[in-house]
């Protein structure tokens, strides 16, 4: 890459890295130009000329929030050994995550939500980040169940919605309630429901 | 009340009624007054002759979309009699429930992610209805405790946390999805965890 190229590169993940809180926070709609441009610092044209408009922004920022946070949740995984180990693992992680990796909680909650009925391009991310996520826990489930360490009459799939839900859904009542219980109190019951799965 | 505030309190519940899905499809950022015009088929002024503000309709509209959930939600709850019968009605009612009974989703869910920084009179709102959902499951398990129904050995709150966060996390799975099958396999799981609370 020539330097120009390498400045152009850099221009662009930060206006990433500043707008992604933005949308995180305030979603689609809620995140106008003007309050994107105060951010970066930059003028329209500066945004534009690294983005050909906001939904491609979002979208970016969109995946930069969920790298941020899926790397927090997923943290020492590689480390633990058993299936067991890693699903406790992956609760504890995510009901401990310090809050505000990215400014605004969970992308994929924010942005599932917001882009309901509206940007199917923001949607389609969510989506992706979402069976990516599901995908992970369900192989772990399995790899567990093939090494005769958890049941073999539990379905990974089911397993996973119900791990996934909770957490995301504990997300949305700590929010409303500015409190980490409801948090804490599924990470308890997710840590017993994952314990009796052993075979 | 005379004949004109007969009619005006019609008015009123009209434009509340047509702005709901509106705000709970696309937040409160999202939904803008020239959409609310021509939901309501009334110009700017016959709007704010009553409602103060936008805020002010926005708090009303999610108290008449979380009324019409509820009602959906506890739909023959008082026909039951024990405290297991109750929580498998709540759960059966929620996991069924036809959607768009409010366009949009959950308003619980909605409101929660869209006003989370946002909004203070339409997350207090929304706090409260958390709240009267929360007190409504956790008496229903506490009565059963005392009837000897349910365990001694599980706190009503964490229960009723468990339960809420399952579900609202499935009804976002389930939108990004655009699928029911989150919801039925956290229905699934929530019955089975609802009899494993029998004393």
């Amino acid at each position: 890459m020539t330097r120009k190229a390498v400045k152009g590169q850099s221009t662009r993940e930060r206006i990433i890295q500043q707008s992604a809180p933005l949308f995180n926070q305030h979603g689609y709609a809620g995140t106008s130009m003007s309050a994107l441009m105060t951010a970066s610092g930059l003028e329209k044209g500066g945004i534009y000329r690294h983005f050909p408009n906001k939904q491609a922004l979002a979208a970016a920022a969109f995946d930069f929030a969920w790298k941020t946070v899926s790397t927090s949740r997923l943290h020492g995984l590689d480390e633990c050994t058993g299936a067991l180990e890693k699903l406790l693992l992956l609760i504890r992680n995510f009901v401990e995550m310090t809050p505000g990796t990215v400014q605004g909680g969970c992308p994929l909650l924010n942005t599932a939500v917001d882009s309901d009925d509206g940007d199917p391009v923001l949607r389609a991310r969510a989506r992706k980040a979402l069976t990516q996520w599901r995908s992970r826990i369900a192989q772990i489930i399995q790899k567990g169940q093939s090494d005769g360490e958890l049941s073999q009459n539990i379905d990974a799939r089911e397993v996973t919605v119900v791990i996934v839900a909770s957490l995301e859904g504990a997300v949305m009542i700590g929010r409303l309630e500015k409190s980490r219980d409801a948090l804490q109190a599924v990470g308890r019951h997710l840590e017993q429901y994952v314990r009796s799965l052993q075979a």
